[in-house]
């Protein structure tokens, strides 16, 4: 890794998918003053196309392995388990390169660069943003600006973080460094528990009868993410799914304790939680 | 009532409650072409005195009778015990008013207007739109654009009809009539679900330690109903108590179903469900 003159501090960049994640990352690249050099790969081949015909990244690689070779820094922005399979075919090719990527957990991709003894050249990112759409086709160049990214430094990288640091600030993200394992406890409640609750009040819906046109403005909101991709979940929920499962239930129980509460008249217990969720949204 | 020359069809209404919904009825009306002499009630002093001031009312009522004597059209958008209470105190200086309202729950002011020997003027409405603000800081002059108004006629009220009908439609909302108590069917389902299911997930993220700041977008949609006013849903929620003990149980089993496949390692069995509700999406 050298010390580039691009404005984000990265010269020669690898993005390992173009999808939403890797797709808005070219495109605020892009837009900065003294752009970087950017490759792009994706397993979608219309998304690498329509990423290349939008000028979003300079070069379209044929292959993963090239995306990654030669680079200063090679961000992975594929689903988990892609993301880490990657990780062990690369390593050889990486040369001096940092490494990041944007899964969405981070304590499994940190125990593989660890098996792989290349921790001293990552730093996992966890973008706090995105919603329900997927691919090139829904990425902007200002998805990162005012997002939270969460930042996991692996043993040794101080030189990469730094750099990885440098380039969230560049896209308008605000960085923040914690714990792969703490972060990745937070994750299971905040971000995949709203998700899931997401599906199943959807799919209570459905069963009911009723459409998406049925919805006012609130029953849109909570049904928003029913529309997410499930093969970029997959892996994210069957890594985190016995404390996941825990949420889940917990959010159940809490259901059948306000159900049992209405069905027992006792309107007073049901303004006392909305009181009290109203004054936790503040 | 009088075919009125405003735009909206009636010369002089009078609201009864000037808060996000009744302040944005008036504000919308005096963004018409030729707009109405409107009367506006608050029972909040200050909510009265902020819809004066921005010009969103011609005049601010001392009391709720004086915004309901004299008028073409009184509208009723207070919290749904109020309206069905003020329904009878006004009945007896209504004169040749039409009269809805937009209570989210139909069947009880049906009910009520019937029971007053009024239904030949009554028309109920329900825009389906809103969200987790309230009062008339919360109010916009477009709130009803491209909303959806749910309908309901009284018995022989075929000329409030027509007017109600044209000033939704002046608003630039989209009516649709239908029956009350299968408009209030509906909404157990399509709206106070939803919003109960927002209260219960803020409440397991609150319980579990998270704050609003440790969302992401996708939780952040997911409880941005937690907000919401328990003054305004208390009297629907009473209402609906039954039939809405039994949609959130269904919500709640589902979690438990969720939460048993993660727990028994059955990924297929959640991105099944999750490809589903995608579709349903549409």
């Amino acid at each position: 890794m050298t010390e580039g003159t691009s404005g984000c501090g990265f010269d020669r960049i690898g993005i390992v998918g173009v999808g939403l994640m890797g797709g808005s990352m070219a495109r605020g690249l892009r837009a900065l003053n003294a752009p970087p050099h950017v490759v792009g790969f994706s397993l979608d081949p219309a998304d690498g196309r329509l990423a290349l015909e939008c000028g979003a990244i300079d070069e379209l690689a044929t292959d993963s392995a090239e995306a990654a070779r030669g680079r200063d820094l090679v961000v992975y922005a594929t689903p988990l388990g892609v993301t880490l399979d990657f990780l062990g075919q690369h390593s050889a090719v990486w040369g001096e390169a940092a490494i990041t990527d944007v899964a969405s957990l981070k304590a499994p991709v940190m125990d593989r660069v660890k098996e792989l003894s290349e921790a001293s050249r990552y730093v996992g990112s966890h973008p706090m943003t995105g919603g329900e759409g997927s691919g090139f086709a829904a990425s902007s160049d200002g998805l990162f600006r005012d997002a939270r990214v969460w930042l996991v430094r692996g043993e040794g990288a101080t030189r990469a973080a730094g750099g990885v640091e440098r380039l969230w600030r560049a896209l308008g993200a605000t960085p923040l460094w914690t714990d792969a394992l703490e972060h990745d406890q937070r994750m299971t409640w905040v971000s995949q528990l709203p998700q899931l609750v997401a599906n199943g009040l959807a799919a209570t819906l459905a069963e009911a009868g009723y459409t998406p046109a049925d919805l006012g403005p609130g029953g849109k909101d909570m049904t928003r993410l029913a529309a997410s991709s499930p093969e970029m979940w997959r892996d994210v929920l069957e890594t985190s799914a016995p404390r996941l499962a825990g949420a889940l239930e917990a959010a159940g129980v809490e259901l059948a304790r306000m159900a049992a509460a209405l069905e027992a008249g006792d309107l007073a217990a049901i303004t006392e939680l909305m009181a009290r969720t109203k004054e936790w949204k503040g």
